[in-house]
């Protein structure tokens, strides 16, 4: 009998985005005993800084593979992200954003491009798994975060690869996608995330430090205080946080 | 009342590789009355000279607005088409291929990536339609070829973007999904394009000819033939196709 696929350590291909949610996603990977390689997508973003926090995040994690890849969708435009509009700061996130509200921070497709470059390298590299640090409860209205969305899309992985046609698997799995940004810092902090080296802002500065103002800085610090864990973050202005 | 998406001409953003079945795709997008906007992928693919055809296309059929992006999936590997491996030669055509003989010129998830970024851009653009040349009946045997895929990707993409959320409607087309390739011939014909401006070879030379043996030469070859319409192609080596 030859050595089958199962046999081997499993392996995942994790995107990396620098910030906390796919530093966690990646940790959480590593728990499970796969191998982990981590995709980071330079996709025209004007927070360049988030790409040296992913590497140091690969780094610290001890990730022997990290690939990063080049795709400008800043050349389609349509988001703050990628265009000179102003990102919007202190909006209140205390409340869930309405169904139809996605803010000008959002990209378009951006998930949905960037798990099919994820898939196009697992399947290069048989991989077993495809991970994304979606979340759907601490998060700006995305839509490219439900999980109707990431179930959705995982069939259409399987249907469009090889794998679709060997019945081997292949998971598109969002193991953060319910929880809330208080179980998040607790769970990283306990895979031993080193959250100093993540940067969660939509608009940091040239130097790396986070706004404080925008959304993603919001929910991030409210999910420090929250789970009672002090929040390594460097801020131009710190958020304030309700008790 | 304000004027509504609806009123305005239907738009549609269309995959061109600079192949025959991507410029009838979009030729059969203009008839529909669509102003179309056609995308083409630098993917690292080694025939570069396909490049070229697309943008001759472009111009034949007098489409305004044609943008190239660049992403590498070369880097990720596990194609003949992007890596140092030899494309085959005059394998037979005659059959389909068994489901789970995928050819070493599938380049893994493609048109996963393919479409999300056309998807990305409509959503940016404000499309109403996507639209591919993927073909199932005279083709590689391909998995991200397969109607089934498309139809999964359409509902992925419907839930992954801003439209599922406003209910705007946005379609993912193959037009030509189940035409033989005779009828792609016959109908590109009848719409106008100029197939001289279209190239599908695998490995093309660095001139732009068409080597006349791999598998995308073959089946256009036939389907000419089939068409009793005149191939124009320029071959190194001009096909062998059975009367």
């Amino acid at each position: 009998m030859g050595i089958t696929k199962q046999s081997a350590t499993p392996s995942a291909v994790c995107l990396l985005s620098g910030g906390m949610d796919s530093a966690v996603t990646a940790a959480w990977a590593l728990r499970q005993g796969w191998e982990v390689a981590a995709l980071t997508v330079h996709y025209g973003q004007r927070h360049q800084v988030e790409l040296g926090a992913a590497r140091r995040v690969a780094r610290q994690l001890g990730l022997e593979t990290h690939r990063e890849i080049e795709i400008d969708l800043s050349r389609f435009g349509g988001s703050a992200l990628t265009d000179d509009v102003e990102v919007p700061k202190h909006r209140s996130i205390e409340s869930q954003p309405a169904s139809n509200d996605i803010p000008v921070t959002y990209v378009p497709a951006r998930n949905l491009v960037f798990l099919s470059l994820a898939v196009a390298w697992a399947e290069a590299r048989g991989s077993n798994h495809v991970l994304i640090g979606a979340n759907a409860v601490d998060y700006s209205g995305y839509p490219d975060c439900r999980p109707e969305f990431i179930a959705a899309f995982a069939e259409t992985a399987r249907l469009g690869t090889r794998l679709g046609v060997t019945g081997q698997t292949l998971t598109v799995e969002a193991p953060l996608i319910a929880l809330s940004k208080r179980e998040i810092v607790t769970l990283g902090r306990d895979l031993g995330v080193d959250f100093a080296n993540t940067l969660s802002c939509y608009d940091p500065s040239e130097a790396g430090l986070a706004c404080g103002g925008c959304d993603a800085c919001q929910l991030r610090a409210r999910g420090f205080t929250d789970a009672n864990i002090t929040d390594p973050t460097r801020y131009v202005t710190p958020p304030k946080v309700r008790p």
